[in-house]
C-alpha cells in the first residue's frame, strides 16, 4: 500500500463532508490528508463530483507533486496544500472551501477577528487575510504562489499555525488545516460559522472590539494543551 | 433511582432539539433539568455527540456540582447552570447554546430589546447582555463566575427570571431557562428567532424604538398568567 | 354538514403549509376559510401543533364570532380574520404569521415598497403597515382592533383589498388573504420572499426608489384581469 | 422527432434544478433548450408545477416563436429566450429565475461586479444589469424588449456573451445562458452564490473594488479554453 488505507478514507469522508455541510457547492472545495509515516499526501481528483468519490479515485503524490498513485488528476489547488504540509510539520489534513460567509471576508480583504467564545474555542486569535499572490506569481505559479503566501504571512508575522489553523487568502477564499482531513474540515466550519456570526456582530457595532485577551487565553486553555478540561479525556 | 425518569429523558430530548434545530452545531450546547423532589440536576455530558446521548449517559450531579450518578464528565458549563438553579427557584429546565443570531448579539455586547409581538409572547422586555466574568473571577472559577454574572445582574436589575427567562453572555453567547427542559429549550428557539429579526428590523431602521409598553402587557397577560386565554386550557 | 367540506380540507392544508414552509414557526401563525354559501369560517384551534390538526378539529364560527361547530378553543387572532372577511366580501382566506422578513418590516413599522416584478406579479403597490391598535382599543379588544386598523387603513387610504392581498401589522407581522385559504397562504409566502429581496436591496441602496408604475401595471396586468396571458387559461 | 430527445430531457431536468435548488420559488422560472440542427427551442410551459414537467408537456417552437410541437401554451418569458438565442448563436440554453440575491441586486439597479475567483471562475468580470425596457416598448412587447434590452446592452458595450454568461434586468431579476439547459442553470446557480457573497463583501466594505484584473484573467484560462487545466480532459 502506498498510503494509510485508514486516513485514505477518511480524506474521502472530509470531502463528502464539505458537500454534505454546504460548505463547498458544485465541486467548489477539497480535502487532503498527508500520511507522514510514508510522506504521501491523498487528495480529492479534479473537476470530480464529492457523491462519486471513493478511496480509489483519490489522487496520492509524494511532496513534490508527483503522482505515486491514481488515475486521475489531483486538484487544482494541490500545490497549495503542498506548502501547508512542508511548512507546517504538524498538519495532516488541509480543506479548501469557497464557503459563503468565510469568502466573503475573503473578498472583503479582512481578516476574521475573535468577537466571541465560539472562535476562540478553535482560533487563538484573527484568522488572518493573506494577500493574494502578485501577477508576476500567478503567471509563473499560481498554486504554488497562494502556499507561499498563506505559509510566508504566517512566518513573517509570527502566527502559531497550530494555534491557528486556517488563513484566508484575498480574493479567494478560506483554506483551514489540522490534525487530519476531518479536523481540518471541523475547522473549516468553525471557521465558516464565526465568519458568520462576525457579519451580524459587525452589522449592529461597526466598530465591534475584539474579546478580551484574557478570555481569548481562558477558551484556548480550558480546550487545548496539558490543562483542558473538555470532553472526556 | 436518583433522578425522576421522565425528566431524565426530557434533558435527552432537550439536548437533542438542540442539535435538530441547528441552534447547536457540533456539541455547542448543552440542557440540563431540575428534579426539585430529589435536589438534584442531570446534564448533558461534555463534548459527547447529541445521537449519542442516552439517558444512562447524562451525569447526575447535586447542586454543588457533587457527581451523583453517571460514568462521564458533566458539561464544562455545569456550574453556569447550578447558579442559576439556586438563584431562581422556579426554574427546571437551563439550556445554553451559541446559536447564530443570538450569540451576535453577545458577541456586539447588545441586549436584544423588544420590538415585537413574537419577543412579547416571550420574553417581558429586554433580554439583558449581561457582562462576561473579569479577569480574576475567570482565573479563579470561569463557569461559576458565568452563571454569578447572569444572576447578580438580574438581581441587580430587578428582573423578574420568570418574566425574562434568557440572558446574554458578552462575548459568549445566550443562556436560556424554563419550566423543564423543553420549555427551556423552547425559550432558546424563540431567542434565536426574535434575535434574528431584531438585525433585520434595526438594519432597517437603525433607531427602532422599543415596541409600546401596553402592547407587551397585552401580549405578556393573554398569553401568560390568570387572564391568559391563548391555547385549549 | 355546518361546512364545506372541501374548504375545510384547505382550511387544514393551509395551515399545514405554514408551518411546512417554514413561515410559522412553533404555532405562530393561523389559517382560516370563509364558506359564503353558509356564512360560515373554519380557523385552526389555538395553540395546537400543525401536525394534529384534521378537518374535525377546525373550529366554525359565524361572522359574530359564534361558535357553530368545533370541541376547541379557536385561534386568539379570530377576530381580526373576522373583520377582514366582513370588510371585504370578495376574501375567502385569510392567514397570519410570524414569518422573518415581513415580521421585520412590520417591527420597524415600514410598508413593503414595490422594489420589482416578483412583487408586482402579486401586489399592486405597496403593502402597508397599519398602526397598531392604542392602547384603549387594546384594553377594550385587542384582536378586534387589529381587524379594525387594517381594515380603515384601507378603506381611508383607498387600498384595493384584492389588488392588495396582505398588510404589515405594526410591532406585529402580517395578514395576508385571496380567495380561498391556498391563495392567503400563497400570499403570505410572496410577501415573506419579497420582504427578504427587499431587505437585501434596500442594503445595497438605501435610496432604492419603487419600480416605476408602467411596469408595476404590466405585470399585474398580465398575470390578473381580462387580459392576462400568464398560466394555460 | 421535432426536437432532440436527449436535450428534450435536459431541458426538463434544468426546469426542475430550478426547483430542487430554490432557485425559483412557486414557478417562477424557466428553463430552455436550442436544438440547433432543427432550429427549434423546446421550454417550460407557463404556470405548470414543476414537479409536474415531462419532455411531452414542453412546448416546442421556431426561432419566430411559432408552435411547432405541444398543448400546453408557452412560458410568457418565450420571447426573451429567443432574442437571447438568435443574437448569442453559440447558445444551446437559457435560464430565467427571480433567485434572491441576484434579483435583489437587479431590484437596486446594480450589475455584480466581481469581487473573487469563485465569480471569476464563471464570469469574466462584471455580471451587468441592463435597462428594463421603456413604456412605449412595454406597452408593444414586453417580453421581446427585455430580450432586445439584454442583446443590445451587451452589443454596445462589447460584452462577450460567451464570458460573461448571464444578465440582470433592472427591477426583474436574472437571465443565465450556456452550452446547453444544464449549463445554463449552472450559471443562474453560480451567480446566485456569488450575488448573495457580493452583498456580505460590500457589507463589510462598502468601498470594495474589484478583483484585480490579472487574478480574473488566470481564473478564466485556468477553467476555459485552450489552456485550461480543470477537471479531467
Amino acid at each position: 500500500m502506498y498510503f494509510s488505507k485508514q486516513l485514505l478514507e477518511e480524506v474521502v469522508a472530509a470531502n463528502k463532508a464539505l458537500a454534505a455541510s454546504g460548505l463547498a457547492p458544485l465541486t467548489w472545495g477539497n480535502a487532503s490528508g498527508y500520511d507522514h509515516v510514508r510522506g504521501f499526501v491523498a487528495i480529492k481528483p479534479s473537476g470530480v463530483p464529492y457523491d462519486e468519490l471513493t478511496p480509489e479515485s483519490m489522487v496520492v503524490v509524494d511532496l513534490d507533486g508527483k503522482k505515486v498513485e491514481g488515475d486521475l488528476k489531483p486538484s487544482m489547488d494541490l500545490k497549495t496544500h503542498l506548502e501547508i504540509y512542508k511548512a507546517f510539520p504538524h498538519v495532516r489534513g488541509v480543506v479548501h472551501t469557497h464557503s459563503k460567509y468565510a469568502t466573503s471576508f475573503a473578498q472583503a480583504g479582512q481578516g476574521l477577528e475573535c468577537y466571541g467564545t465560539t472562535h476562540a474555542d478553535y482560533f487563538n486569535g484573527t484568522v488572518p487575510c493573506v494577500p493574494s499572490p502578485s501577477v508576476d506569481v500567478v503567471n509563473e505559479d499560481y498554486e504554488l504562489g497562494t502556499g507561499c503566501s498563506i505559509v510566508s504571512y504566517f512566518q513573517f508575522h509570527d502566527i502559531d499555525s497550530k494555534q491557528v489553523p486556517a488563513a484566508l487568502v484575498k480574493n479567494h477564499g478560506p483554506f483551514a488545516w489540522g490534525k487530519g482531513p476531518m479536523d481540518a474540515y471541523q475547522n473549516a466550519l468553525v471557521l465558516e460559522l464565526c465568519a458568520e456570526m462576525a457579519i451580524h456582530s459587525l452589522a449592529l457595532q461597526p466598530d465591534l472590539e475584539a474579546i478580551p485577551n484574557y478570555l481569548l487565553k481562558k477558551h484556548q486553555t480550558r480546550k487545548h494543551g496539558p490543562d483542558a478540561y473538555y470532553g472526556q479525556k
